[in-house]
């Protein structure tokens, strides 16, 4: 059986991308690394992954290159915080102007904060592990 | 500024949950370690990060614990493979009767499959990188 090693690309959609530009590198202080026009916008996570925005108006349209996405409705993500993060964060988001949706612990004793980014996709900050090994 | 680490969640949607597990756990031989019902299936990509499976059916309905969220429309991820497996993957991925619907060389080097998943996702097999750093 070849490989899988991780995942390189996760995708969130949003139609206005200077606004999903302004939250991911504002809000969530991330790097962006790329922006095609008006099809996405790229930031940087670690060495081997990143998190790319799509335009679905523009990634529907058949392509030269690449198939055809987009998907519409409000999507998810969760990101891993460091649990002496959490604080900061909720401050951070706060003080961003972020509406904090909920605030969870789960049984494993993680917690997750949830905000929403401009296009209505659920973003969560997680500290610690809710899922089996 | 608090840290994000890594992505923990990465995301898909899927009405038929049991194609989608049959088809992340065998055609691309993905480890399925949660499944909640009608809801969503998780699978391990790595020690701190995992891909779902969510049925937008279920998630877009509201929760007493979490956000509601789903989308309709294919979306897209992509995951890495090392360079040395590509052509076992093609062999492998035609072998269990999916189509490649493209195979890009890109400027950097860097080779993708592409396929799609039960629910019309675009699921890319990447090796090399494709983004600045």
């Amino acid at each position: 059986m070849p490989r899988l090693t991780r995942i390189h690309e996760t995708v969130l959609y949003g139609p206005d991308l200077d606004a999903m530009a302004a939250f991911y590198t504002g809000a969530l202080g991330l790097r962006q690394v790329s922006r095609n026009a008006d099809r996405g916008v790229v930031f940087r996570i670690t060495a081997d992954s990143v998190l790319i925005a799509f335009n679905p108006g523009e990634t529907t349209k058949p392509h030269e290159v690449v198939p055809s996405h987009g998907a519409t409705g409000p999507g998810h993500i969760a990101f891993t915080i460091p649990r002496e993060d959490l604080d900061a964060w909720r401050d951070h988001l706060t003080g961003a102007g972020l509406a904090i949706e909920r605030e969870v612990t789960w049984p494993t004793g993680a917690r997750s904060l949830y905000v929403r980014d401009p296009a209505g996709n659920s973003v969560e900050l997680l500290a610690g592990e809710v899922w089996p090994a």
